[in-house]
Order: C-alpha cells, then sequence, then structure tokens
C-alpha cells in the first residue's frame, strides 16, 4: 500500500522528519532569517537546521531569500505549496496541545 | 516557541515518527491485523512495527484487542484521539499525492 518507491511518500518522510515539522509550523507563522527558526526550535543544532531546510527547499516547499547586506540576510519562508502541507501539521499540532491541555486540566 | 519539555511536542514527535504515519494513515482506514499492517507498509521490519505500535498505544492512539484464539488474533485500531489526529495526517498525505500528480500529468 505504501511503498518505498513512491514518491509521495518520500515527500510525507521529509515534511513529517524529526526536525522538519517544527520548521513548517513555525515558518506558517511568520517568515523567519536563520537565527530566529534557531531560537523558536528549542534544540535544533545550525546543522540539522541547515540541512532540514535545504531539503524543504529542494522539494519546494519552502522558499530562501538572500539580501546583499554586509552580512547578507538570509530569510526563510513557505511557499503555496508549504502553506498547503502546513496547514495540516499546524492543525495536527493544535489538536495534540487541546487533547493534553483537556487531560491535565484541574477536576477532570 | 517549541520547546523540548513541551509534552505535546513529545507526541506530536511519535505521530510524525518514521513509520508512525504510515501505521496511523494504515489504521485511519480499516482495523487490521499486526500482519496486515506490516503487509501495508513497505520496507518496515517486525521489531519495528512492534515498537511503533507499543508507543502508539502508550499515549492512546492506537487499541489493541487480543482474541483468545489458537494462536491469538491481535487487531489494531485508532481510539478516538487516534482519528483526531489522523484525520490532518491523512489530509497531508493527500495533498502531497495530490500535487505531486499534478506535478507529473502528462502537458505540464
Amino acid at each position: 500500500m505504501f511503498h518505498t518507491d513512491c514518491p509521495a511518500r518520500d515527500m510525507v518522510d521529509h515534511v513529517t522528519s524529526r526536525w522538519g515539522v517544527w520548521v513548517l509550523i513555525s515558518l506558517r507563522r511568520n517568515d523567519l532569517r536563520f537565527f530566529e527558526l534557531r531560537e523558536s526550535i528549542h534544540g535544533i543544532s545550525e546543522k540539522m537546521l541547515a540541512q532540514t531546510l535545504r531539503v524543504l527547499v529542494q522539494d519546494g516547499l519552502v522558499w530562501r531569500k538572500v539580501e546583499p547586506t554586509t552580512p547578507p540576510q538570509v530569510t526563510y519562508g513557505l511557499t503555496d505549496f508549504g502553506r498547503e502541507v502546513g496547514e495540516p501539521l499546524t492543525e495536527l499540532f493544535d489538536r495534540i496541545t487541546h487533547r493534553l491541555s483537556a487531560d491535565t486540566a484541574p477536576g477532570t
């Protein structure tokens, strides 16, 4: 049913990778500079963030804009396709957050 | 923003784990026996499937039913919470599949 040769499976694996999820959810709120992304995702290393962004840019989910300042400012944001994919991921996160906060609410 | 101490982050990581995604999407269609799950997810080992199911059962996303036959039949399915979470994952998969098939359609 879900074959390793299936291109959609590869892309789902990138989107749901260890750090890909959090990059996409973060960028769904705002375009962000590299260091802002790094700060928003606790525990990610520079190396892992750079690698995750490279894959998401290659997949056409994230754009990268370099401004010719000194030093150059690099900003990342979601493409239309990235927004399509980021929406159900955010929904997933919201549903889990909602369920966990209901479970730990006082008196329940 | 997304802190490693956040319980929602742990659960999102389980749900979007290497194999968790495919187990949840598969079970969203039907309740399945262990061997059926294994067959539906190309490339998964018995060990990884057992480990993934154990985490998802602990998280309250998947139920496990053992029928007292010889040998015992073990069936897995989604809890209500598993359905809540499986829905946006399936949506994610459908959107990616749709986009990739549009990109590779003849004449585009």
